[in-house]
């Protein structure tokens, strides 16, 4: 029998004396509001600018734990520096979220990118559970409604894409249109968030899904078929183990056996052709046929890829007690945990190179902040939890 | 003594026995007309996409050569297999031209990027020299006027940058610029080539040159100052090695001899600067203050930066004769032959990782083809051969 007891308190203690105190030593700016998330290994601040990504996942973390593990004060008040932060300088004048700020909230970088809307919505729904602040909710609304709106053409004017020749839809869109609808559920009409996570869900699972390599493809044609270009052989396994985790998570609520095994296969094909062969780890990104990918940081392993990993099978594992799900989740765990967590100075280092050594040595950067570490820890940690069975045989 | 001649042997037979036959064999394609650039290391199409920079460049190298080496006929059809496919198909209503197109010539992606109609201008500045085109002088007169036009604001409406927040120059400008105006001064009134090289030295040399640490930064304010945040402290070593050559080829038509030691000064500390003292080679990207670079790729160790640092170095050394120069340019020598060129399947590998071993395994790509490569070789083959004793001895 495995010990998961002794896993659920690895990761309780590396979220509750580890990464959430790095987060709140390190990272917020009373100052001027929101959060550092340019961090390096020990926690410095080496850059001030401020990504709207990062600010809305990190107030998201703060809201979230506070809403589901504790209803810890200080964990509200860092929440509420974000999002005041974020509700006062985050959106141009006609509500669509910048991509950056500077420390003070001066806007860097217009609004390009559909996914800080996404994120936006995200946070401002969790801290509006946290604080009932009544203007949260209606940020969270008016930010999910910049995604509906924006979805069909997320770049809008920014789109560099010629219309009409190549049209390629993508993976992100769905997936995050699924999670989002899902975290925003209470406040929705049941009826829509039923319909929207049927629509996202079928389009991730027979469009994005090829059912011949059991793979997520980034990108497909608006039939499915895959384009012999580069984007269009595209695959990042990690973004397709997240999607199948937030597919079998909505699955799961919905009592829908059929999907959860279907998506646990999907994670273990993605891990079969994923899987750095000669160093260990996951790559980042892969051609479907073996050509060379554009993305030059291809055979980089990063942090999110395998803490995404290690949910969608620790969640497989819980729901379904597959063998293949813990034989994989040893696998990653053992890669990961010795090569990624620095318990000399707290968090996970972000951006391994292909041998598994420290490319990158810091904590948070630009894309690298307060969300994929505790989400993943929060997550195992329960998951584990449930599993163990010397809790169940207590009385 | 150095055995000159022996290296301008090595340059001549690499460029006529390997680079441009592999070009030759592999990239054109007859029947829709332009090039094939993503090729595999044997030489075989892994993608059929084509990137304008790339099509340029191979217009402007094949013409190059028709212009400077050998009145070949068969490189000038190609070169005008290049030259129709891009005046039929590359450029959109207003004659700006795109970024990419399918190998039919179908427009991908918008014009979005200024450097396709410098690259254009370039082509058909060489084009028409070699051919004795009146409509390809007339475009790459139209492009050159594309660029000036566009060069305050060069992203025009795909730009991200919030206006007046946070304004930088980047060096990629005055410097494209400079060698785009030396390209086509036989089209340019001769005081309007003078004025705006004049402008694009003195903007490379005391605006992007920091004095104090004698690097070129790839983005300053204004003033010439470093804004503390990623781009503001980067630097791209074999960006400014190219940007030096540039330089002192403009200073040596000049016969500014205090220009030219300058920009070999730089040459010089870059070089100290970029150089990766565990695995040798030139780093990629760094930051100016050591912290860690946005671009996951910053450690790699790429084609072109090598060339541009040998070429850089043969001129100091033609030009100057300084010891500095020699002894560099053996080192750079020593690294890149053994790892970049492929004697066995011919030309250069482009990416390496850190420990120099192969990345992609591919010959050409998105950034990849028919230019760095055979300009270094030609540009050396003739250095060397200037340099070769044995050759002045002779009567």
């Amino acid at each position: 029998m495995s010990d998961f007891g002794a896993l659920a308190n690895l990761h309780r203690d590396a979220l509750f004396q580890d990464a959430v105190p790095f987060w709140e030593d390190h990272s917020v700016d009373w100052k001027n509001g929101g959060y550092f998330t340019c961090l390096d290994r020990r926690g410095r601040v080496f850059d001030t600018d401020k990504f709207v990504w990062l600010q809305a996942r990190q107030v998201w973390t703060f809201s979230m734990l506070y809403n589901r593990s504790d209803r810890n004060d200080a964990w509200l008040a860092i929440a509420r520096s974000g999002a005041d932060f974020l509700s006062q300088y985050g959106m141009d004048d006609d509500g669509n979220w910048y991509f950056s700020l500077d420390r003070t909230g001066r806007p860097l970088v217009q609004p390009y990118n559909i996914f800080a809307d996404c994120f936006a919505a995200m946070a401002f729904s969790q801290y509006a559970l946290a604080s009932g602040d009544e203007q949260a909710k209606e940020i969270a609304l008016h930010s999910y409604r910049n995604v509906l709106r924006r979805r069909e053409n997320p770049k809008g004017k920014y789109s560099k894409i010629v219309p009409g020749v190549r049209t390629l839809r993508s993976l992100a869109l769905p997936m995050i249109l699924a999670n989002l609808t899902s975290e925003l559920g209470w406040l929705l009409p049941a009826d829509k968030v039923e319909e929207t996570l049927a629509t996202c869900l079928s389009q991730i699972m027979t469009l994005f899904l090829d059912p011949g390599r059991n793979l997520l493809f980034e990108h497909v044609s608006p039939d499915g078929s895959h384009p012999d270009c580069f984007d269009g052989r595209l695959i990042n396994p990690g973004h397709g183990i997240e999607a199948m985790w937030f597919v079998i998570d909505i699955a799961r609520r919905r009592d829908d056996r059929k999907t959860i095994d279907r998506a646990i296969d999907v994670v273990l094909s993605t891990l079969e052709f994923g899987w750095d062969p000669e160093h260990g780890g996951i790559f980042y990104f892969l051609d479907s046929e073996g050509k060379p990918p554009q993305q030059l940081e291809w055979d980089q392993k990063l942090w999110w890829v395998h803490l995404e990993a290690l949910v969608a099978l620790a969640m497989g594992l819980a729901l379904t007690g597959r063998e293949a799900c813990w034989e994989w989740y040893q696998k990653v765990h053992d890669y990961a945990w010795p090569r990624f967590a620095d318990p000399e100075y707290g968090e996970w280092f972000g951006y391994l190179n292909r041998r598994g050594e420290v490319l990158l040595d810091l904590k948070g950067g630009k894309w690298k902040g307060c969300f994929h570490v505790p989400r993943a820890l929060y997550l195992c940690y329960g998951l584990f939890d449930g599993l163990d069975e010397s809790k169940k045989a207590a009385p």
